[in-house]
């Protein structure tokens, strides 16, 4: 905002500066894409969900939960820009693997620790 | 697909029907959007993706990844719209703190049988 404030000009956020427009006052972006490194995150979210998509979304949303939804929206993007194919549902079906194996050992020495108390 | 095969005209896919286009030879949706249920499917899919992203991104892969694919993006949009502040990533932090319970299960059982065990 530096620069913005030398020149007179406020600076965009990321997703304005991303779209190339002009960043209006109460833009539903700015609040979550500062202007430097969230022009890159927008670019993601852009590709997979559409700025459009994601404006509408926020905009229904109440304020305060605006910033776990564009930081979600914008995890999901990164996601699936990485793996195409299953996005950040790879990353449910690694937890759910990790759960299974977790309930496996927890069995295995539930069993173990009857085995030595049994009479 | 019987009303069409009847009337001589095919049954456009669900994606086709709930976007009232003519469904092509080749439609890139509809071996994974079957005409009824098909549509409410990418209802969800085209109000949180669009369909026009869906499809680039369905395009792009090797048609043996493309079920799959769409499969994950379908249980993305209907997460988001069931929980669009948090969509599907409501699921990975519920899984990630089970693991975590289920760790700190496994390590306190560890530690009782060190103790049982102990000279």
């Amino acid at each position: 905002q530096v620069a913005g404030a030398m020149t007179g000009f406020p600076s965009p956020c990321g997703a304005c500066k991303f779209l190339r427009r002009k960043c209006v006052n109460g833009c539903v972006f700015a609040p979550h894409f500062c202007h430097e490194q969230g022009a890159a995150h927008f670019a993601a979210i852009h590709k997979v969900f559409g700025a459009s998509n994601v404006s509408k979304l926020l905009t229904g949303l109440p304020s305060i939960d605006r910033r776990e939804a564009a930081a979600t929206i914008s995890y999901e993007a990164q996601a699936r820009l990485h793996d195409p194919v299953y996005g950040c549902v790879a990353h449910i079906f690694a937890l759910q693997q990790q759960v299974v194996n977790l309930q496996a050992r927890l069995e295995s020495l539930k069993a173990q620790g009857q085995q030595n108390y049994a009479p």
